[in-house]
Formats: C-alpha cells, structure tokens, sequence
C-alpha cells in the first residue's frame, strides 16, 4: 500500500520554492516586455567552482587509473581523502583529527541524517534553536525523535540563554546548531560557543547522559570583516561537525562533505563505524569517488567568495537607510532584517508588486522577518536597490 | 546517547569482506614469496567505463557552464536526463515511461531505500527470495518492516510457487526481486515472470490490497547466450525498478541510477513526487549533477561486458568436469555451485588451503552452496583452474 506518511508530506509546499517559481512567471509574463525580477529566495551559490576544482577532476578521469576513480569507495570513505580532510582542519582549525575520524557523506544533509542516528534513539529529543532552516523538520521526523526549538535571541541572533535553560530538558540528547546561520547570518562568537559548551557539560552531569552538538557548518568558509569562523568543535568534544563543499566550493550539485567526530569525545573510530551501518539503512553508501579525490586535494581552497560580502555590505548600508532593523550577518549569503510590519507574509506580497521576491521568515520559525538570499551578481543587487527605496518608501 | 542499534551492528562482520581481506593477508604473508590468490569473493566490476564515459564528462566539466554541471539538481532530478532515461527504457523495453515517471538515485541501494519507504509503512512485510544478497537485510530493517524470505528453487533457481504461495500472506506488501540474480547468476525466465504476476493479481483480489513488485535490476545488462534480460516491469503494473550503472556502466564509486515506476500502475506521477519526500528524511538527496548528465548521454551503452561470459563458461565447464553440480548462469558475474559437502563454511576453509578464495552461501540464505564472484581476468580465471582441481581431487 502506497505510503500514507509520504503521500501527506506531498501536500506541505516549500514557500521558498514556490515564490521562486512565481519570480520566474513574473519574469515571463509578457515575452515581448520581459521584466527584471529580483529573485532572493533560493540559497544557491551564485560564483562557479574555482578553476582548478575541474582541472583536478579532468586530470584524475585522464591519467588515473578508471578503476580507481570511478571504483567503490570502502564503506567508511577512501582512507588517503579521509586523511587529507583531516590534514587540512588540524592544520586551519588546531585540531586533532585522524582519517579514521573522517566520514565522507552526499553534502551536509547526508552527515545530519548520520549525525541524528548516531546519537539518538526514537523517542529522544532534538533541540535547534528559531530562526532554523525550515529543512530540519523533515530530515528529523524520520528518525523517530522529537524536533523542538528554542525561541530566537533577536538582538544579536547569538543565544538566549535563559530560553535556552528552559528548553533543554532531560530528554534533549541532541542540539543542533547552525553557524554561520541560515537564515539570519549571524556568527557564533568565541563567547557564545564557550558559554555553550559550558552549560552543555554542567546540563550532562545534571541529567547523568551525554548531550551531543550537532554542528551543521556549510557556510563555515563564508566569514565577513577578515574573521575567521571560530570551529564549534573544538569548544566542546561531543561535536559532530556537518560538513559540505556545496558553498565553499559551489558544488552544490555533487553533493559532497563529510561528518567529523571529534576525537575528544573518546569514541570517534567506533561512532564512525556506526555510520557505515547507519548508511546502509538509508541507501546513502559512500558520496562519488571522484568527488572524495577531487576535494580532497582542493579542500584547502574556496571559489572567490567576495561577491557575497560586497552584496551584504550594499543591502545592509541601503535598507538600514530606509529604516529597517537588521543585524548585521558576520558571514553566509543571507540576512534577515525584521518586517516594518507584523505580518511577514504581507509584507512579501507587497514585495513582488516591486519585483523584489522575499522570503517572509515565518517558514524559519521566525515570523515578523525576511530573508533575502543575496546570492547574485552584484551589479542585480545595485539595480534592487531603487526597488527597495520605492517599496518601502511607498508601502511604509 | 550513543545509538545501541547501530553499535550492535558493528559485531555483525561481513562473511565475503572478511574473505576479501584474508586473500589480501594470504597474498603478503612472506613478501619474498608473493603467492598467487584466486580471490572470488568480491563482486566489482573488472572491466572499466567505456572511454565515452569519462570524454563525456570531460566535455561536460570543459565546455558546459559550472554552474549548470555542478549546480544543485532539482530535488525530483534534472528533467532533460530523466526525459533521456524513459526514452532509452522506452526504445530498449517497449515501456511508455515520461520523464516524471524517472527518479534518479544514489545507485540501485538508493533506489531501494525509496522503493521501500513508498509502499510499505513500519509492520508490514517484504518478501524476497533466497538466495538473496545479504545488504537487503540491513536495507529493510531501518524501514520498520519485517523481512521475510521465501525458500530457493535450487532446481534452477526460478520460483518456487508452491513455496510463494505459502509465504506470501496479507501482510506481505511487497515483493523483491533480482534478475539476473546475485548470488546465484540465474535469471527469471518470461514463463517465470508471467507466472508470477498471474499469481501477484489473484492474491491482491484475495487481500483486497496492492501488493508492489520492487525489482532490482542492476545486472540487467549482463545477460549471457546473446540473449536479453525480459524487462520485469513489462509484466506487472506495480513494478518499482531500480536501477545502477555500477555493473553495467563499470561506475560502482559514482553511485548513479534510478528508481523507474511503471505508468500503467496509475500514480506513477504521485510515487516520484513522493520520492522526493522521502529523500529529505534519509539524507539522499539527488545524485551528482554531473553524473545524471552523463549517464543521460551513455546510458545506451554498456562496458565490454564480454569477460564476464568467458569466465562463467571456463569455470562452469572446469567444475561440471569435476562433477559439481551447478545451474548454468544466465547473466551477472555470479555462479553458485553445490558444495560437495554439506557444511559450505568447512568447503570455504578447505579451498582457502588451495589459494582459492569461495564464498559460502550461507551468507546469502542458502547454505551447502558457494558463490564464485568472476569479475576477475580471464588469465587469472585459467591460472585457478589448477587449483580447483587440486583442491576437489584431493578433498572430495
């Protein structure tokens, strides 16, 4: 019988999706009069590859060894990529990682549905905190555990800790974080994660079990003002880095990262053999060979990511001109300023009338903001800026 | 808390990797003396992707925009390939599948973890057939279902119906098979699959209920005596194929194939839209954006296939001299002789003294059988022939 669970899910749009299938009618309503539509709904890396990504591909399909590049994976990733990942966040992170504590998984979705299986069990709860991108309900909800969330810190997008206290109760065998955030672009601070880690272990003792950080960090290259993101790991051993090379390296179609267990937490070679079990229940094995070469030797490198600063530092200057309230994101390609109105998904609609095609955050659990997903050539950017002043000049 | 299930998944070693790596310790003991091993135990592909495979690439990575070949696929798969699957389905089976009706995955395990989620909930039964490869257990359990087998027909590896009919009670909501059949090499006839799905529509009238023919077929392509595979699902309505390029096109570490769910069950539409919910909560996503491209462009084709027949033919004449009973492969690089005594592990560790490294099948379902995995060169298999006459004239 056809499955009823999945056959309901089908019913529960994406409202990022549809507003950018709507972008795209607008833009094509009148063939003869196309319109620009600023479209900053979709988080998709708007930079190609660096040039040396598809050479080190090229080379590896011209003198390696086809057996090698297009032959299985051992089920726990190939040993010399495990390495070299490992190689590289030792050395740009002061870490302590072997290969064996590597596992290579299909992007960052692939290692939050190991990371999720490895330390729970149905019935446990897993805690996010709001604004969260609006994709970890479904990725949880088939693990069988609970998926709550702890109310927003608004000032600053850090976190609020007192909501926090209350929110993590015995039953919480899991937070699961976002830093650089998708949907606000804020910055864990150094103080932030410290104060974490700090009343994580104190929470641990209370409880009498283990609380694992889930660390969900594709955006941890994409970092404003010359910093650096601070590594989450490396506040607290319990952390089960989520990796994907999807917006550092704008690989989002190769599906391609890796879940790093810290060897602090004293158990990462057997939590990783787990993942390979947990794949097999889940049809996930390993991510492509030829992906696992190729970044294994490009891991070091991003795509020239200055584009999304630039566009960051244009939007934020031009719409806290007009008023509006934002924190300033500390790295990612999004911000989510805060409506002039209550309603957010008023105030979108009133946004397409301008050709401006925002995100209202109600589907980030968040509502009362937008996000705008500044992925795009900067001189579309400059151009949205008039848009932006008419809107809400006019609406406001 | 550390999950108990998948911690307690990891004293359950695999029968045919712990055989693998023995031969590899057996050919190093003494490097001054490298002894030749007849390794029979792993089932990769021993010939590589055909040249096009790795130019069509190369010309997709060279001259195609980065952003189209490395960007995300839509969630459903990108439209152009799944249209260029159903015609190839289409032009080589007579099927009528659309594009929509072609959810493209992670190879055939990927496949099967959403062929299962689609028609099953938890409770319910799957039935196969023994002999069956041991992933489908670990592939099953996570799903919530019970997984039955139903015993083998070791006459000539078909079906056994009276057996079928036996086992194939209401709970039962899904059938798996594969043809050609890994372990035993044997594929289901057209008389066998007419039969079956005569018997499949009676018991559906008697249970009031659907029941789904979920078919992997990764071996499809590797069919002996000039003859083809008959297309399951051109039997049955209710047919979900799954499908890799790991065998056929040698792409085992690409993980590349696709779930193709036959129109004429009437909700094919609805089955790959829900696809893609099922992918959000096990993490699998689209398959690489590149190699759905290619495989688009190569799917006609298949690797020089050819070795696979030479190989069952020397050692199917070598070991019926020798007066083993065997059922003559139809496809795959698979046989399964009778052992020539009942206890197959005690087989297994006899033609170990011989260099000779056999799979007994009590790890696939059917003991006082072992599994001959030929995907090896054709000198190799000449060179072992010697050994198994040694080791069966001296042992038996």
């Amino acid at each position: 019988m056809i499955s009823e669970t999945f056959k309901a899910m089908l019913s529960g749009k994406s409202v990022i999706r549809e507003l950018s299938e709507q972008a795209a009618r607008m833009a094509n309503a009148d063939p003869a009069h196309p319109v620009e539509i600023f479209d900053y709904s979709l988080g998709n890396p708007s930079v190609p590859a660096p040039a040396v990504v598809n050479e080190k591909m090229i080379d590896l399909l011209r003198n390696e060894d086809p057996m090698l590049v297009h032959g299985y994976s051992p089920s726990l990733g190939i040993p010399s990529v495990k390495e070299k990942l490992a190689a590289s966040l030792n050395r740009r992170f002061g870490m302590n990682y072997k290969g064996t504590d590597i596992f290579p998984t299909s992007g960052a979705a692939g290692a939050l549905a190991h990371a999720f299986r490895l330390v729970t069990k149905p019935g446990d709860t897993i805690l996010t905190f709001a604004p969260y991108f609006p994709e970890y309900g479904p990725y949880v909800i088939p693990t069988g555990c609970q998926f709550k969330t702890v109310p927003a810190d608004t000032k600053n997008f850090q976190i609020n800790f007192d909501a926090l206290e209350e929110a993590l109760t015995p039953d919480v065998m899991a937070l699961l974080i976002n830093t650089p955030n998708n949907p606000s672009g804020a910055m864990y601070s150094e103080e932030t994660l410290r104060q974490l880690a700090e009343f994580l272990l104190l929470r641990e003792k209370e409880f009498g079990h283990e609380i694992w950080l889930i660390s969900d960090e594709p955006y941890r290259e994409i970092v404003f003002d010359g910093k650096k993101a601070p590594y989450v790991s490396s506040f607290y051993a319990r952390t089960l880095s989520c990796y994907s090379f999807s917006k550092s390296l704008s690989l989002p179609g190769e599906r391609i990262g890796y879940l790093a267990v810290n060897p602090a937490c004293g158990c990462s070679d057997m939590l990783v053999q787990m993942c390979g079990q947990i794949s097999r229940g889940i049809g996930h094995n390993c991510p492509s060979s030829l992906m696992q070469l190729t970044v294994a030797d490009t891991c070091d490198l991003t795509s020239d990511l200055s584009v999304y600063e630039t566009n960051m530092n244009l939007l934020y200057d031009a719409l806290t001109d007009l008023g509006l309230e934002i924190v300033r994101p500390g790295g990612t390609f999004y911000m989510m300023p805060k409506c002039p109105e209550a309603d957010s998904n008023a105030f979108s609609r009133k946004a397409l009338k301008y050709n401006l095609v925002l995100v209202p955050c109600d589907t980030f659990a968040l509502p009362g903001y937008f996000r705008i997903a500044y992925c795009t050539d900067t001189e579309k950017v400059i151009r949205s800026l008039d848009a932006f002043r008419r809107f809400i000049k006019t609406e406001y």
